[in-house]
Protein backbone atom coordinates (compact mmCIF):
# COMPACT_ATOMS: atom_id res chain seq x y z
CA UNK A 1 0.00 0.00 0.00
CA UNK A 2 1.46 3.32 -1.19
CA UNK A 3 0.53 6.13 1.98
CA UNK A 4 1.31 9.13 1.03
CA UNK A 5 1.55 12.28 3.14
CA UNK A 6 -1.43 14.91 3.43
CA UNK A 7 0.94 16.98 1.18
CA UNK A 8 0.83 14.69 -1.20
CA UNK A 9 4.43 13.27 -1.30
CA UNK A 10 4.84 9.55 -1.13
CA UNK A 11 6.30 8.12 1.68
CA UNK A 12 8.68 5.05 0.67
CA UNK A 13 9.06 3.00 4.37
CA UNK A 14 12.18 1.59 4.51
CA UNK A 15 12.39 0.56 8.28
CA UNK A 16 10.17 0.94 10.95
CA UNK A 17 10.43 4.51 12.55
CA UNK A 18 8.60 6.54 15.04
CA UNK A 19 7.99 10.14 14.06
CA UNK A 20 7.54 12.49 16.31
CA UNK A 21 5.52 15.69 14.75
CA UNK A 22 7.13 19.15 15.27
CA UNK A 23 4.97 21.86 16.73
CA UNK A 24 3.76 23.89 14.07
CA UNK A 25 5.75 26.40 12.79
CA UNK A 26 5.48 30.29 13.56
CA UNK A 27 4.71 32.51 10.64
CA UNK A 28 7.71 34.64 9.89
CA UNK A 29 8.59 37.55 8.05
CA UNK A 30 10.26 36.22 5.94
CA UNK A 31 9.06 33.23 3.23
CA UNK A 32 12.26 30.80 3.49
CA UNK A 33 11.18 27.22 4.66
CA UNK A 34 7.33 28.66 4.36
CA UNK A 35 5.60 25.81 2.05
CA UNK A 36 2.80 26.42 -0.53
CA UNK A 37 -0.08 25.71 3.02
CA UNK A 38 1.85 27.84 5.25
CA UNK A 39 1.71 30.67 2.36
CA UNK A 40 -2.09 29.41 2.01
CA UNK A 41 -3.18 29.66 5.60
CA UNK A 42 -1.51 32.69 6.18
CA UNK A 43 -3.43 34.04 3.67
CA UNK A 44 -6.90 32.56 4.86
CA UNK A 45 -6.15 34.23 8.55
CA UNK A 46 -5.64 37.35 6.71
CA UNK A 47 -8.91 37.05 4.80
CA UNK A 48 -11.05 35.99 7.93
CA UNK A 49 -9.22 38.99 10.17
CA UNK A 50 -9.51 41.71 7.70
CA UNK A 51 -13.62 40.67 6.77
CA UNK A 52 -12.72 39.59 3.24
CA UNK A 53 -13.58 35.91 2.94
CA UNK A 54 -14.02 33.11 4.80
CA UNK A 55 -11.63 29.79 3.68
CA UNK A 56 -10.69 27.48 5.95
CA UNK A 57 -8.55 24.35 5.40
CA UNK A 58 -10.28 21.02 5.89
CA UNK A 59 -8.93 18.79 8.90
CA UNK A 60 -6.65 15.65 7.99
CA UNK A 61 -9.28 12.81 8.00
CA UNK A 62 -8.46 10.27 10.83
CA UNK A 63 -9.72 6.73 11.29
CA UNK A 64 -10.01 6.51 14.99
CA UNK A 65 -9.39 2.91 16.79
CA UNK A 66 -8.75 3.34 20.04
CA UNK A 67 -8.77 6.15 22.76
CA UNK A 68 -7.95 6.36 26.29
CA UNK A 69 -9.50 8.42 28.58
CA UNK A 70 -6.57 9.09 31.30
CA UNK A 71 -7.83 10.33 34.80
CA UNK A 72 -7.74 13.86 35.26
CA UNK A 73 -6.26 14.53 31.71
CA UNK A 74 -7.47 14.99 28.03
CA UNK A 75 -8.65 12.12 25.78
CA UNK A 76 -5.73 10.44 23.81
CA UNK A 77 -5.97 8.79 20.91
CA UNK A 78 -3.85 5.46 21.03
CA UNK A 79 -4.25 4.01 17.35
CA UNK A 80 -5.93 5.49 14.04
CA UNK A 81 -5.18 5.84 10.57
CA UNK A 82 -4.36 8.02 7.75
CA UNK A 83 -7.99 8.36 5.59
CA UNK A 84 -7.82 9.48 1.99
CA UNK A 85 -9.65 12.89 1.21
CA UNK A 86 -12.73 12.51 -0.69
CA UNK A 87 -12.76 16.22 -1.44
CA UNK A 88 -10.24 19.20 -2.05
CA UNK A 89 -8.45 20.67 0.80
CA UNK A 90 -10.28 24.21 1.07
CA UNK A 91 -13.27 25.53 0.98
CA UNK A 92 -15.36 28.60 2.07
CA UNK A 93 -17.30 31.42 1.05
CA UNK A 94 -16.92 34.91 -0.47
CA UNK A 95 -19.67 37.48 -1.50
CA UNK A 96 -22.27 34.09 -0.69
CA UNK A 97 -20.34 32.17 -3.51
CA UNK A 98 -18.83 29.07 -2.87
CA UNK A 99 -15.05 28.60 -2.91
CA UNK A 100 -13.44 25.55 -3.51
CA UNK A 101 -9.69 24.39 -3.59
CA UNK A 102 -6.95 21.85 -3.88
CA UNK A 103 -3.24 23.75 -3.31
CA UNK A 104 -0.35 21.46 -4.73
CA UNK A 105 3.67 22.21 -5.54
CA UNK A 106 6.34 20.28 -7.65
CA UNK A 107 9.87 20.98 -7.90
CA UNK A 108 9.33 19.85 -11.90
CA UNK A 109 10.69 23.18 -13.80
CA UNK A 110 8.93 22.77 -16.77
CA UNK A 111 5.50 20.43 -16.21
CA UNK A 112 3.39 20.34 -13.33
CA UNK A 113 2.26 16.11 -12.87
CA UNK A 114 -1.27 15.10 -12.46
CA UNK A 115 0.12 12.29 -10.07
CA UNK A 116 -0.71 15.21 -7.42
CA UNK A 117 -4.54 15.25 -7.61
CA UNK A 118 -6.30 11.58 -6.98
CA UNK A 119 -9.25 10.45 -8.68
CA UNK A 120 -11.69 10.77 -6.41
CA UNK A 121 -10.84 14.93 -5.71
CA UNK A 122 -11.21 15.51 -9.23
CA UNK A 123 -14.42 14.11 -9.08
CA UNK A 124 -14.93 16.22 -6.40
CA UNK A 125 -14.24 19.26 -8.56
CA UNK A 126 -16.30 18.12 -11.10
CA UNK A 127 -19.41 18.06 -8.75
CA UNK A 128 -18.23 21.49 -7.80
CA UNK A 129 -18.81 23.29 -11.21
CA UNK A 130 -22.05 21.25 -11.80
CA UNK A 131 -23.59 22.87 -8.82
CA UNK A 132 -21.74 26.17 -10.29
CA UNK A 133 -19.34 26.62 -7.45
CA UNK A 134 -15.92 28.35 -8.10
CA UNK A 135 -13.24 25.83 -8.36
CA UNK A 136 -9.80 25.90 -9.10
CA UNK A 137 -6.06 24.49 -8.08
CA UNK A 138 -3.19 26.37 -7.26
CA UNK A 139 -0.68 25.03 -8.36
CA UNK A 140 3.18 26.40 -7.31
CA UNK A 141 6.28 25.41 -9.04
CA UNK A 142 9.09 25.72 -6.28
CA UNK A 143 12.40 26.14 -8.37
CA UNK A 144 11.11 29.47 -9.54
CA UNK A 145 8.31 30.15 -6.65
CA UNK A 146 5.51 30.81 -9.56
CA UNK A 147 2.21 30.43 -8.71
CA UNK A 148 -0.88 29.89 -11.40
CA UNK A 149 -4.76 29.50 -10.43
CA UNK A 150 -5.89 27.42 -12.95
CA UNK A 151 -9.90 27.00 -13.15
CA UNK A 152 -10.96 23.28 -12.19
CA UNK A 153 -12.57 22.77 -15.78
CA UNK A 154 -8.94 23.51 -17.32
CA UNK A 155 -7.41 20.73 -14.75
CA UNK A 156 -10.59 18.36 -15.89
CA UNK A 157 -10.00 18.41 -19.86
CA UNK A 158 -5.85 17.40 -18.89
CA UNK A 159 -6.89 14.68 -16.47
CA UNK A 160 -9.23 13.57 -19.60
CA UNK A 161 -6.29 13.67 -22.01
CA UNK A 162 -4.26 11.35 -19.54
CA UNK A 163 -7.50 9.07 -19.13
CA UNK A 164 -7.45 8.67 -22.81
CA UNK A 165 -3.56 7.85 -22.53
CA UNK A 166 -2.21 11.64 -23.22
CA UNK A 167 0.21 12.83 -21.15
CA UNK A 168 0.42 12.39 -17.36
CA UNK A 169 1.33 15.99 -17.04
CA UNK A 170 0.14 19.71 -17.41
CA UNK A 171 3.22 21.59 -19.43
CA UNK A 172 4.44 24.93 -18.28
CA UNK A 173 3.07 26.13 -21.26
CA UNK A 174 -0.45 25.24 -20.84
CA UNK A 175 -0.20 26.60 -17.59
CA UNK A 176 0.78 29.41 -19.16
CA UNK A 177 -1.55 29.43 -21.60
CA UNK A 178 -4.81 28.20 -19.13
CA UNK A 179 -4.05 29.81 -16.04
CA UNK A 180 -3.93 33.14 -14.29
CA UNK A 181 -0.20 34.46 -12.32
CA UNK A 182 -0.37 35.41 -8.59
CA UNK A 183 2.61 36.96 -7.65
CA UNK A 184 3.70 36.15 -4.06
CA UNK A 185 3.02 39.39 -1.75
CA UNK A 186 3.52 40.35 1.65
CA UNK A 187 0.16 40.47 3.23
CA UNK A 188 -1.75 38.57 2.15
CA UNK A 189 0.83 36.04 0.47
CA UNK A 190 -1.31 34.55 -2.36
CA UNK A 191 -3.87 36.89 -3.58
CA UNK A 192 -6.12 34.38 -5.09
CA UNK A 193 -9.44 36.08 -3.38
CA UNK A 194 -8.41 39.06 -5.84
CA UNK A 195 -7.93 37.10 -8.69
CA UNK A 196 -10.84 35.61 -8.34
CA UNK A 197 -13.10 38.58 -7.83
CA UNK A 198 -11.54 39.66 -11.03
CA UNK A 199 -12.40 36.44 -13.07
CA UNK A 200 -15.91 35.53 -11.84
CA UNK A 201 -16.81 39.49 -11.76
CA UNK A 202 -18.22 39.42 -8.06
CA UNK B 1 -9.30 20.43 31.37
CA UNK B 2 -13.24 19.56 29.99
CA UNK B 3 -13.07 17.02 27.45
CA UNK B 4 -15.97 17.56 24.62
CA UNK B 5 -16.81 14.86 22.41
CA UNK B 6 -17.27 15.61 18.78
CA UNK B 7 -20.93 15.43 19.67
CA UNK B 8 -20.57 18.56 22.36
CA UNK B 9 -21.24 16.18 25.14
CA UNK B 10 -19.30 16.76 28.20
CA UNK B 11 -17.08 14.04 29.24
CA UNK B 12 -16.60 13.06 33.10
CA UNK B 13 -13.59 11.08 33.44
CA UNK B 14 -14.08 8.22 36.22
CA UNK B 15 -11.05 6.31 36.12
CA UNK B 16 -8.40 5.12 33.24
CA UNK B 17 -10.16 3.21 30.28
CA UNK B 18 -9.92 2.34 27.20
CA UNK B 19 -12.61 2.44 24.42
CA UNK B 20 -12.06 0.91 20.60
CA UNK B 21 -14.73 2.75 18.46
CA UNK B 22 -16.99 0.67 16.69
CA UNK B 23 -16.72 0.07 13.27
CA UNK B 24 -19.60 2.98 10.71
CA UNK B 25 -23.07 1.63 11.40
CA UNK B 26 -24.48 0.07 8.67
CA UNK B 27 -27.28 2.50 6.79
CA UNK B 28 -30.54 0.36 7.60
CA UNK B 29 -33.82 1.28 6.49
CA UNK B 30 -35.43 1.92 9.68
CA UNK B 31 -34.75 4.92 12.06
CA UNK B 32 -34.31 2.82 14.97
CA UNK B 33 -31.13 4.11 16.54
CA UNK B 34 -29.98 6.09 13.83
CA UNK B 35 -28.34 9.42 15.11
CA UNK B 36 -29.08 13.05 13.64
CA UNK B 37 -25.48 12.77 12.62
CA UNK B 38 -26.08 9.42 10.69
CA UNK B 39 -29.45 10.95 9.00
CA UNK B 40 -27.73 14.20 7.76
CA UNK B 41 -24.64 11.83 6.23
CA UNK B 42 -27.44 9.62 4.82
CA UNK B 43 -29.23 13.12 3.13
CA UNK B 44 -25.79 14.24 2.10
CA UNK B 45 -24.93 11.32 0.35
CA UNK B 46 -28.51 11.08 -1.27
CA UNK B 47 -28.12 15.04 -2.67
CA UNK B 48 -24.59 13.94 -4.07
CA UNK B 49 -25.88 10.74 -5.63
CA UNK B 50 -28.82 12.53 -7.58
CA UNK B 51 -26.81 15.82 -8.25
CA UNK B 52 -28.99 18.26 -6.15
CA UNK B 53 -25.93 19.79 -3.49
CA UNK B 54 -22.53 18.96 -2.50
CA UNK B 55 -22.51 18.89 1.64
CA UNK B 56 -19.52 17.31 3.05
CA UNK B 57 -19.13 16.98 6.64
CA UNK B 58 -15.40 18.43 7.79
CA UNK B 59 -13.17 15.56 9.52
CA UNK B 60 -12.82 15.42 13.23
CA UNK B 61 -9.96 17.63 13.90
CA UNK B 62 -7.03 15.84 15.47
CA UNK B 63 -3.64 16.92 16.55
CA UNK B 64 -1.17 14.47 15.68
CA UNK B 65 1.73 13.73 17.92
CA UNK B 66 3.00 10.50 16.96
CA UNK B 67 3.01 8.54 14.41
CA UNK B 68 4.90 4.99 13.41
CA UNK B 69 5.81 3.78 9.94
CA UNK B 70 5.72 0.11 10.67
CA UNK B 71 7.53 -1.87 7.45
CA UNK B 72 5.17 -2.57 4.40
CA UNK B 73 2.39 -1.76 6.16
CA UNK B 74 0.13 1.95 6.67
CA UNK B 75 1.00 4.46 8.73
CA UNK B 76 0.17 4.75 12.03
CA UNK B 77 -0.77 7.19 14.67
CA UNK B 78 0.34 6.17 17.72
CA UNK B 79 -0.54 9.40 19.48
CA UNK B 80 -3.36 12.40 18.88
CA UNK B 81 -5.63 14.45 20.72
CA UNK B 82 -8.70 15.96 19.27
CA UNK B 83 -8.68 19.36 18.95
CA UNK B 84 -11.90 21.75 19.40
CA UNK B 85 -13.33 22.76 15.96
CA UNK B 86 -13.23 26.00 15.17
CA UNK B 87 -15.74 26.14 12.41
CA UNK B 88 -19.33 24.44 12.10
CA UNK B 89 -19.66 20.45 11.27
CA UNK B 90 -20.81 20.90 7.77
CA UNK B 91 -20.65 22.76 4.74
CA UNK B 92 -20.65 22.77 0.59
CA UNK B 93 -22.23 24.20 -2.50
CA UNK B 94 -26.10 24.55 -3.88
CA UNK B 95 -26.71 26.35 -6.44
CA UNK B 96 -23.29 27.85 -6.65
CA UNK B 97 -24.33 29.48 -3.08
CA UNK B 98 -22.31 28.20 0.34
CA UNK B 99 -24.29 26.15 2.91
CA UNK B 100 -22.84 25.97 6.33
CA UNK B 101 -24.54 24.05 9.17
CA UNK B 102 -24.33 22.64 12.54
CA UNK B 103 -26.90 20.01 13.54
CA UNK B 104 -27.27 19.31 17.09
CA UNK B 105 -29.69 17.61 19.21
CA UNK B 106 -31.27 17.50 22.99
CA UNK B 107 -33.21 15.45 24.88
CA UNK B 108 -34.62 18.27 26.83
CA UNK B 109 -38.48 18.32 25.41
CA UNK B 110 -39.15 21.66 26.30
CA UNK B 111 -36.23 23.98 25.12
CA UNK B 112 -33.22 23.63 23.57
CA UNK B 113 -29.70 24.41 25.94
CA UNK B 114 -27.11 26.87 23.98
CA UNK B 115 -24.10 24.81 25.72
CA UNK B 116 -24.54 22.74 22.59
CA UNK B 117 -22.66 25.55 20.69
CA UNK B 118 -19.27 27.16 21.38
CA UNK B 119 -18.60 30.55 21.42
CA UNK B 120 -15.74 30.24 18.25
CA UNK B 121 -18.90 28.47 16.33
CA UNK B 122 -21.32 30.91 16.79
CA UNK B 123 -18.25 33.25 15.73
CA UNK B 124 -17.94 31.77 12.53
CA UNK B 125 -22.01 31.81 12.13
CA UNK B 126 -21.55 35.16 12.11
CA UNK B 127 -18.48 35.65 9.76
CA UNK B 128 -20.64 33.72 7.26
CA UNK B 129 -23.80 35.46 7.47
CA UNK B 130 -21.25 38.66 6.80
CA UNK B 131 -20.42 36.96 3.48
CA UNK B 132 -24.01 36.41 2.27
CA UNK B 133 -23.32 32.60 2.49
CA UNK B 134 -26.49 30.56 3.83
CA UNK B 135 -25.85 29.88 7.57
CA UNK B 136 -28.21 27.55 9.66
CA UNK B 137 -28.58 24.91 12.60
CA UNK B 138 -30.36 21.76 12.59
CA UNK B 139 -32.04 21.13 15.78
CA UNK B 140 -33.60 17.81 16.61
CA UNK B 141 -35.73 17.20 20.12
CA UNK B 142 -35.26 13.24 20.30
CA UNK B 143 -37.70 12.63 22.59
CA UNK B 144 -40.80 13.81 20.11
CA UNK B 145 -37.79 13.43 17.34
CA UNK B 146 -38.75 16.75 15.42
CA UNK B 147 -36.53 18.65 13.45
CA UNK B 148 -36.10 22.26 12.85
CA UNK B 149 -34.11 24.53 10.67
CA UNK B 150 -33.07 27.97 12.19
CA UNK B 151 -31.55 30.42 10.52
CA UNK B 152 -28.26 31.55 12.37
CA UNK B 153 -29.38 35.07 12.91
CA UNK B 154 -32.02 33.82 15.07
CA UNK B 155 -29.49 31.54 17.14
CA UNK B 156 -27.23 34.68 17.50
CA UNK B 157 -29.61 36.79 18.80
CA UNK B 158 -30.30 33.96 21.42
CA UNK B 159 -26.82 33.60 21.93
CA UNK B 160 -26.65 37.80 22.93
CA UNK B 161 -29.34 37.20 24.96
CA UNK B 162 -27.96 34.60 27.05
CA UNK B 163 -24.73 36.67 26.71
CA UNK B 164 -26.19 39.69 28.01
CA UNK B 165 -27.41 37.81 31.33
CA UNK B 166 -30.48 35.99 29.69
CA UNK B 167 -31.95 32.38 29.47
CA UNK B 168 -29.39 29.80 28.82
CA UNK B 169 -31.59 28.01 25.92
CA UNK B 170 -34.23 29.00 23.69
CA UNK B 171 -37.85 27.59 24.32
CA UNK B 172 -39.56 25.59 22.66
CA UNK B 173 -42.01 28.43 21.75
CA UNK B 174 -39.35 30.93 20.28
CA UNK B 175 -37.94 27.53 18.03
CA UNK B 176 -41.35 27.16 16.38
CA UNK B 177 -41.93 30.98 16.02
CA UNK B 178 -38.67 31.62 13.97
CA UNK B 179 -37.43 28.27 12.50
CA UNK B 180 -38.93 26.19 9.85
CA UNK B 181 -40.01 22.09 10.64
CA UNK B 182 -38.23 19.75 8.23
CA UNK B 183 -40.59 16.02 8.51
CA UNK B 184 -38.55 13.34 8.74
CA UNK B 185 -38.55 11.68 5.39
CA UNK B 186 -37.69 8.25 3.68
CA UNK B 187 -34.82 9.29 1.26
CA UNK B 188 -33.80 11.82 1.87
CA UNK B 189 -34.10 11.58 5.85
CA UNK B 190 -33.62 14.94 6.26
CA UNK B 191 -34.15 17.19 3.36
CA UNK B 192 -33.09 20.57 4.34
CA UNK B 193 -31.92 21.36 0.85
CA UNK B 194 -35.69 21.58 -0.32
CA UNK B 195 -36.51 23.90 2.53
CA UNK B 196 -33.25 26.31 1.74
CA UNK B 197 -34.18 26.49 -1.67
CA UNK B 198 -37.89 27.38 -0.61
CA UNK B 199 -36.68 30.04 2.49
CA UNK B 200 -33.77 32.13 0.16
CA UNK B 201 -35.67 31.56 -3.72
CA UNK B 202 -32.43 29.45 -5.02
Amino acid sequence: MNFHYPNGKKYIPQKKETIRIKKEKKWSFSNRGMTLEEDINETNEYYLAHGIAVIHKKPTPVQIVQVDYPKRSAAVIKEAYFKQASTTDYNGVYKGRYIDFEAKETQNPTSFPLKNFHEHQVKHMELILEQNGICFVLLRFSASEEIFLLDAKHLLHFWKRMKEGGRKSITKEEIIENSHPIPLGYRPRIDYIKKIDYLYNL
